[in-house]
């Protein structure tokens, strides 16, 4: 768990490595002809976000490099055999492949709210949501093909976000046939959540050392960091869904629950003998009463579901901090450790 | 003009080259969990396409290294340093995104016909299209990064198919875009043109220069080529819109104009005060009739608009040939040049 102090650390992290993430993106991802194209492409990323899995990118260039964190300048970032590299333009283009799949999850899931403002399609229309969506992912690989790494290191970067990208379609398809499925189980789900959410962590956290050169074993350490930080900060979501106030999650709370989407909370509910389905009466999430989801909680507690999930993301947590035992000990390491915690210990 | 003969060559060419490509398909796409994202991904691949671009692709690469025909293997296609380069997966990958572009269209354009068959969001549904066209991207990424080039060369490649997937997705936009305005110009539609269509056909014909290790003259002679060749191609297909039979088409006759869709004609009889609106009554393509059709191409014809399309396609067919002259002289250039030619005699 993490101290005032400690989370205060990763705040700050967060915080100025944001600011940089959203200066870089304003560069790589100007609006040019046609506007409404790339204002449509933009309209997420400027409805805000913590850019977690840029600070992700940027805090493990400096972990594989042995540097304290922000010392360096991320736009020349000093590679293993010293040519510089452009971090940030990796960081970048991790978050506009994230982007990129809010905006159709969205469409798919007919999710009318992103960000606490209208989703793309519906501040615009579908068509432009789906092609924003397709504007940034041929972005994100022309970014990421320009970081100036060595160019064996800078294919496999790309072959890396692409096979991340499959996966997440996959995951995206899985979560979706699980929508008419009873059945599913606790691993099913947990496999789901590693493509849908995690392997875009491994991908933010191994980025870094391709394009720096790092060995293979270094390599997949991050990765695998990325991979269980993800899928514990995937389950905190759930959690959050119930249990953080509507306003401050920009959504209705207990949204999942109206929704009928299935968590690792609802599985080990119904594995415990909770009616899942019947929790909550309303059918959407605008009708449903904070006195609905407060019992649905209520029993989802009783039958030890959350207290399930929390347990797992902590395992998930500390089994990702393990694999950055082969990194170089010193501050960036243990920020890359402190932020892991912080994902599963955040409010919001 | 192309004689019987010379299109016979080139059909042969197109034929034995998509059998190849067809095989490639089945390798570097299989179907694999989950089936029905992959199902869907394959679907209008398999609905048929006569894979004209991995034709230029395979057909620019023997032509860049000057030999004949089909006298080497396109898997392990001698690069210009002498190392072996997989050109068909390069041709792969221009395919996978030529059948994505195809699928997302068809979301935007509400077209429910596609090669003879079902849309895949009609036959599957809108989600599974959204996904399966994402799947595709990626999936060309990851296959046009394993082709064996210099990771140099690897990497530009990877460039020109990202910029190539904005461009298209601009070219959408603008196309999209045109259906609410009745004051397109010309220039402005061959712009469009340019960046929907044009620019795969660039991509198509550079790609393999670059793998190879090209001059970058040669690579621009090849892009020029494919620019040019492609504009003529989307100019025949206006064309064909409203002069082959319905059942030849795999849609109505005349459907771009029944759904108001702007060409290169219909811009020319506006201008030549033509009242293109009310060319036809119908309102959607199973309305419409054949005589209503005929009623309409008469009046486009008496206008000179369909002449000045098909002499506009002829102009930009003999610049695109112009390019290949910094090309070897052989038997793969000259067909390179019959493949432009046919672009804009082909019948369907």
């Amino acid at each position: 768990m993490t101290t005032e102090t400690t989370e205060a650390r990763v705040l700050e992290a967060i915080r100025e490595r944001r600011d940089l993430v959203n200066a870089a993106v304003d560069e790589e991802l100007p609006v040019q002809p046609p506007e409404r194209l790339y204002e449509a492409s933009r309209y997420i990323l400027e409805a805000g976000g913590k850019r977690l899995r840029p600070t992700v990118t940027t805090l493990a260039a400096e972990a594989v490099a042995g540097i304290d964190p922000m010392t360096a300048d991320f736009r020349e970032f000093t590679g293993l055999d010293g040519e510089p590299v452009d971090v940030l333009r990796a960081a970048v283009s991790i978050e506009v492949i994230q982007s990129f799949t809010l905006i159709h999850d969205d469409i798919m899931d007919e999710d009318d709210l992103r960000r606490g403002v209208p989703a793309v399609h519906e501040q615009y229309d579908t068509s432009t949501a789906i092609l924003a969506g397709d504007t940034l992912y041929s972005k994100a690989f022309e970014i990421l093909s320009e970081t100036g790494a060595d160019p064996a290191d800078g294919l496999e970067a790309i072959r890396l976000l692409a096979s991340t990208c499959t996966e997440i379609c996959e995951g995206q398809s899985l979560d979706v046939s699980f929508e008419s499925r009873s059945d599913i189980d606790p691993e099913e789900y947990l496999e789901m959540v590693e493509l849908k959410t995690a392997v875009l962590y491994g991908a933010a956290a191994a980025m870094s050392a391709v394009l720096l050169g790092a060995d293979d074993e270094v390599v997949d350490a991050l990765y695998q960091y990325g991979i269980d930080s993800g899928r514990a900060f995937q389950i905190q979501d759930d959690v959050l869904d119930l249990t953080v106030p509507s306003d401050e999650l920009g959504k209705q709370r207990g949204s999942d629950l109206v929704e009928g989407k299935e968590t690792l909370i609802t599985l080990h509910a119904r594995q415990a003998g909770v009616d899942v389905n019947n929790l909550v009466d309303a059918d959407t999430p605008a009708e449903v009463t904070e006195a609905e989801v407060d019992d649905a909680v209520a029993a989802l507690e009783e039958a030890g579901s959350i207290t399930y999930a929390r347990e797992t993301a902590e395992e998930l947590t500390a089994r990702s901090k393990e694999h950055l035992q082969v990194l170089p000990e010193g501050g960036s390491r243990s920020l890359l450790e402190d932020l892991a915690d912080y994902l599963i210990t955040r409010g919001y």
